[in-house]
């Protein structure tokens, strides 16, 4: 095998990659990427065992990149992060089993593996494919995976749960102390329904590695799942296990409304932060405005907000952890936020003013101080 | 005490004290900063017992500030931390153990520690000044702090040596790998010869924290130096005992010269560096060129750089630590580079192929493999 590639499209191949490049395995061969150079067409492959991505750059003579003899070869991850340093043309050439890297007068050589030892990566699909938009693809995890778990205590809630209906779609993601769950139409799919739980990190990897002014085709199968979009395709092992019932979680009825200002809570929150030794804030409404107040080791912070609109219980408390409300701030995009309560200890939803969102965050309370 | 400072002047303090602000030490009182507050100034001290700054500022009311009660309090770092996420005046008010911050319908407050228990800061100069230019001091602390030692196995070496004198200075440092050395002239003084070993670290703060536009004033003292620029002053103890002689360590003479360009040279080792396993860049010169080797854990590489001009040994090749020779060639500022050998065994030099450098980088070789 031998091939011209340019620095620049080995380091975009390398930054589609990304974390599926780096990413320790107990499979030696895993470490590095399985490249296949066809005639017109380069095959890069990338996996940790349980997320794969095979991306494919089309070879184009006008980039002055070229194939010159097709072949397959296991490259370590060393041989494409020199390109980091490199400018213009480099040519890989594999002679026995290493892999020679040329450009003027530089000549590195690095160990191959055999490319006939990585793991097949298996994209097939056994079901129609659910199409949806690059934006709302973007929309759909970016209102989720942040609100998945991110240990291993129950493995199924590092996932985020995906129902795809060609009439409506719910996504869902929680880590047992807040849960994050959208609504999406405009799927488009000859499909019946399915419920799939998938690991947020592919979902956080395919926004880094997607090109989302493109379409992105979702293949569902027995135990995995394939994303693809333009000539990057990510495949992921689903998570066994049932996801928890979560469509009664959310109340749909609340005792109490508040608006305010989105970035003045926000603000708020921030700075309370800074100084909460025990990571809770207390919220407190009286006629005219709302308190934020927090506590640490030698310190204590008020903050007042004027609040927009208030109709609920009379003098109103409640506290909560400001990591997960200000997670669910910054995901809204209204100027002013409305959260829903029903009552101090019980769960509460921050919501756009926008009726036309589809998004819902809901938090636990912590037990007051 | 009562003040009220923009957030900006706020945290414009906390930059100049940088490091200092935030050093861990075994007296409770120094996590703390003094403040004291007179009629027109407030004057801040930050310290880690070994060294210190104290920077003043000068209160104007058309910036807003304005001083309504003087006294003295030590503040928590906590406390000039929260201006980071405010804009405009904030109000600082010593109410008995407390600093209440205000602004706005923000409230905040910290514990504070009693003033008379922050340890004294002596800069007070049993000799004349010496004084230097703030480019001057610059170049000085950047051409030599990096080659000090980072370790305490041998404190003496994280100290850089100043030979201060009104006709021609020197300024030394090595961690016994390496050895940086400046020669500067056009300080002014009516002291005699001094010959002080100041912490790297100081130096280092110093140029953060200084106004290079402005001169920079040494005061010497038995076991302290001190550094004034505009309104700031650092002081640091100095380090006991005797800095090693290195006035004979930089050969005078040397059988082979090489010159090349610096930017292709750091090209080279940078490229390289990546891929050797031990640290260790092999140079080689043949008719025509430079020839620049390592290996690593399956891999090596060889980059080509025609010299500019080479006298010398033949078949001349040493092995040596690509991190020193990088952090020499980076403080060079000529397109091109000297390197003077005696030899593959014996140390070598990097200098500026402009005759009026006066700084002179000495490399020691290590053994070929």
């Amino acid at each position: 095998m031998k091939f011209i590639l340019s620095a620049i499209d080995v380091n975009e191949a390398v930054a589609k990659m990304g974390r599926l490049l780096s990413s320790k395995s107990i499979i030696p061969i895993l470490a590095g990427v399985l490249v296949e150079a066809t005639e017109d067409c380069l095959m890069l492959t990338a996996s940790d065992g349980m997320e794969s991505i095979i991306h494919r750059l089309m070879i184009d003579e006008v980039d002055g990149n070229a194939i010159l003899t097709p072949g397959k070869c296991v490259f370590s991850k060393e041989t494409f992060d020199i390109a980091k340093k490199l400018k213009g043309p480099i040519t890989f050439e594999v002679v026995d089993t290493n892999v020679i890297v040329t450009q003027n007068k530089l000549s590195l050589e690095f160990t191959t593996m055999d490319a006939n030892d990585y793991p097949k990566v298996n994209v097939e699909s056994n079901s129609a494919p659910f199409v949806l938009s690059g934006p709302s693809f973007m929309e759909m995890v970016t209102l989720t995976t942040f609100a998945a778990s991110k240990n291993d205590v129950r493995p199924i809630l590092t996932a985020v749960n995906m129902t795809f209906n060609k009439d409506k779609s719910v996504i869902v993601a929680t880590d047992s102390h807040r849960l994050s769950r959208v609504f999406i139409d405009g799927i488009k799919s000859e499909n019946d329904e399915v419920s799939l739980s998938v690991p947020a990190t592919i979902l956080d990897q395919a926004l880094k590695s997607f090109d989302l002014t493109k379409d992105v085709i979702i293949l569902p199968s027995q135990n995995s799942i394939a994303f693809a979009n333009g000539n990057t395709v990510l495949n992921s092992r689903l998570l066994e296990g049932n996801y928890p019932d979560t469509s009664r979680l959310i109340p749909t009825d609340f005792n109490t409304d508040l608006v305010v200002n989105r970035k003045e809570l926000i603000d708020g929150l921030e700075l309370l932060q800074a100084i909460s030794s025990n990571s809770t804030i207390n919220l407190k409404v009286d006629s005219m405005f709302v308190e934020l107040s927090a506590k640490g080791t030698g310190t204590k912070g008020t903050k007042e907000i004027v609040f927009e609109s208030y109709d609920g219980l009379e003098d109103f408390s409640i506290s909560f952890s400001p990591l997960y409300l200000l997670d669910a701030l910054k995901r809204i995009t209204d100027t002013s936020v409305l959260l829903r309560f029903n009552g101090p200890m019980q769960p509460f939803v921050a919501v756009s003013t926008d009726s036309e969102s589809k998004a819902t965050q809901l938090i636990l309370p912590v037990r007051q101080s």
